[in-house]
């Protein structure tokens, strides 16, 4: 019985170790949270003043409650959201206030015996009513608290209105202490150390282009781990593909509430008051179609047993154009990435690497229709024309990704940046990274013959593009003809 | 100016009949929140009557306004919500009141000038600290409500003790109104048209498994159309598979809340008090990956131009075995999401249905093999190639669901159909949905020469199978070998 107890001990005892680990971990990943916590309760402090501070507390008497009670519901991380609730409070307190000061000299018309069910038929009216408004989508996202408070706000005059009678100086006392706990609230959110919402989805949008970045440079090497890959060495290929991608997926619902709540923000910093936030949703659904991708690539990685000369011999023949193509789009998703997170316009340098992975798509096709294969082996070689087929999607959806933010810029009024230059462009082109174009095959060949209803040399592949890719390649004739 | 004016009336008529559609919309897709809101409505007139009625009202004085209280903010609209923010409500009320009459007591020990520094102090340390935990994702899934309540209830007991004397009844009267607030609450949510979350969630679950199947269904038909499909004969292909199966991806969110909420609710009909509806939240999980494999189909449609003979003289051929795995994978989702629905013991027609499909894959490999194609020709059908592996897919996908729902249907103690004695089977076989599987063609075949080292017919595609399926074929022995 003693070893039960003591073993009872040592669970709670690691099950507390594990929680302040936890609770470590929260503060260090995000420190304007410990900073949050502590503004909640100098707020919280502070309106207890109606109580501890007698001129307050002769002026306000019992409503000083309300102050405590709009502080400790209206106090939210974000600035956005702050603001939104309080602005949703003391809008509903207010309407509902006088809505409710209303109801209560019709119920003195009713006389003595009439007020109660006058007032108790209005009450159960109203409330239903209202409670039925908060279903309604558009309602819900962004006035829901408002709703709430409403129908708190309207119930209690009318309800407590029965029983006081001096009514107005009820409602004037309970206003001015919730706009003193929601201006408190405002304030102290925006003034010490403030976490702008705007700010939080910007910065979400960018990691997460970036996170595909880092798995997609990371499928470019993991791929060809496979010749020499044997049992676990092929749980090493496959955690070298980084799944930083999945993170898209699960954000979807952070980036539609970050973005209602920077809808309520002032303009601040770089962000003006209108900021274009849904084109940031935008952006962000893009980047998850592209994550989409990279999962559909995930399932190309298990061929552990399957050491076939062919498919090792010629995955070793598309090694060259494959890397390429995943580092060049690694750029540029980084390149992408990197002009979001400091609002500048997009550089030039992510057009030269779309173009790069396009040519290096192009050279791939040229892999595949100079290969002579029998008909067996070109049905080992199935795999390889999925990936080629799935990195053609990724290549355009980087491009789609481009794109919507160029168009964000453009809205934004990102800094335009003054390797807008030609010397800067010439520049940019003799750093090295980018690998320029060969202008003998340009990067519009691969559509350029789709289009083309009589294709001269390969006809098999470019159907295969064709049957494939037909919706696709549209979108990149567009935009070759601009380009 | 008079038609400006009249122009905008106009507008705002249109706008308020389309919010008076939408409104007719919610209400009839749900009658339930009609009721719900009349719910609240009697809820709240019920708990005016701590003003309205004399007796109670010299009972509890001003504390009747906690009743209204509590109604607003813990009446929701499923039962396991209201439960959840009640019990959450009623606990945190009860602690933070003892411990705030603790903080009561030990501030009047430090004398008058000492009380509101020693009662500031620790109302901002106890706001802080737990203000914090709300950021821990475990606790701000299910007692998110607690805490603040607790936040509020301790800081109104100091507080407001600071300038009472009577603490002790005052906190009493509070106590039993939010009691009564919240038992009301429960009441009439429990007694009154139930809305249990629980049952909404097997309804979606069902409802999406269901929604898989149609859209399998379309596919199905829908790709085979093609032949004939020029133009906007292509949109109609396109218009006949139904996008149904998107409703998986968007029901994340609400099937975790519907689970947490489920979880505190007590037993009724044939839900127990602990359902397993973590189980649920796996069906969830795994047809949300059954859609995103119709996702990688739907971008095999836009073919329009490409009337391609081989193509299209191949798709011919496979038409029926593709056609026939689709009808039975479809089956075998409809017959999943009405066990689910109805609670009882998933029919063995499941397992006939999967296997059906499994012969159907089998022979349509046989009509990739058997196939005389020239290397150009091979090019062209990748497509089919490409879409047959995400046919495999699926019904690797669907035997996953139905092994998941196997297993709720034992924790969950579905109710078993009659169907199990052999006669019933028999008269089953027999009744015509089900094509009893060709016995010389056993649906294990895929399988067997896969894992078969030394492959006698058809090297090449036992290979393709192998790249891109070995581990799903894993999964299928251990099938095979227990059927």
């Amino acid at each position: 019985m003693g070893m039960d107890s003591s073993s009872i001990l040592g669970k709670m005892k690691d099950k507390v170790v594990e929680i302040a680990k936890n609770v470590e971990k929260i503060g260090r990943d995000d420190p304007r949270k410990i900073v949050h916590s502590a503004k909640v309760g100098v707020a919280l402090t502070l309106n207890s003043l109606f109580y501890y501070y007698d001129p307050l507390y002769e002026g306000f008497g019992q409503s000083g409650i309300w102050a405590l009670l709009t502080v400790i519901f209206v106090f939210e991380f974000t600035v956005g959201a702050t603001l939104s609730k309080g602005l949703n409070r003391a809008s509903a307190t207010l309407l509902a206030a006088a809505m409710g000061v209303g109801a209560k000299y019709l119920g003195d018309l009713c006389g003595d015996k009439g007020e109660p069910v006058v007032l108790g038929i209005l009450v159960f009216i109203l409330a239903a009513i209202l409670t039925f408004i908060r279903f309604i989508p558009g309602i819900k996202t962004k006035y829901d608290y408002g709703v709430v408070i409403f129908i708190l706000t309207f119930s209690m005059v009318t309800v407590s209105g029965y029983r006081t009678e001096q009514i107005i100086q009820f409602a004037h006392q309970r206003l001015s202490t919730v706009a003193i706990g929601g201006v408190t609230c405002i304030l102290i959110s925006v003034l010490v150390c403030p976490a702008w919402a705007g700010e939080d989805l910007q910065n979400l949008i960018a990691a997460n282009i970036e996170k595909l970045g880092n798995s997609l440079e990371g499928f470019g090497s993991a791929y060809f781990r496979f010749p020499e890959a044997e049992g676990e060495e092929s749980g090493r290929a496959k955690a070298l593909f980084p799944q930083d991608y999945k993170s898209a997926f699960n954000s979807k619902a952070s980036e539609d509430s970050l973005a209602t709540c920077a809808g309520w923000e002032f303009g601040h910093g770089e962000f003006k008051f209108r900021h274009p936030w849904e084109q940031y949703l935008k952006v962000g659904g893009l980047a998850r179609e592209c994550a989409s991708h990279l999962q559909a690539l995930s399932s190309y990685f298990n061929t552990t047993d399957d050491d076939e000369a062919t498919l090792l011999s010629f995955k070793s023949k598309i090694e060259e154009p494959c890397t390429r193509m995943c580092f060049q789009s690694t750029h540029a998703l980084k390149a992408i990435s990197l002009a979001i997170k400091t609002m500048s316009h997009p550089s030039p340098e992510i057009q030269d690497h779309l173009r790069n992975s396009r040519a290096a798509i192009n050279d791939l096709e040229v892999v595949f229709r100079s290969s002579s294969l029998s008909t067996e082996m070109l049905f080992e070689i199935i795999p390889c024309a999925a990936v080629m087929s799935i990195l053609i999607d990724i290549v355009n959806c980087v491009d789609k990704i481009s794109k919507s933010v160029d168009e964000l810029s453009e809205k934004a009024d990102f800094k335009k940046s003054k390797a807008k230059s030609p010397e800067a462009q010439q520049q940019l082109l003799h750093r090295g990274i980018v690998t320029p174009v060969n202008e003998d095959s340009p990067e519009g060949d691969v559509v350029a013959v789709t289009i083309d209803e009589t294709p001269q040399d390969s006809p098999e592949f470019d159907n295969l593009q064709g049957a494939i890719h037909e919706q696709k390649s549209q979108e990149l004739i567009t935009d070759v003809k601009i380009g």
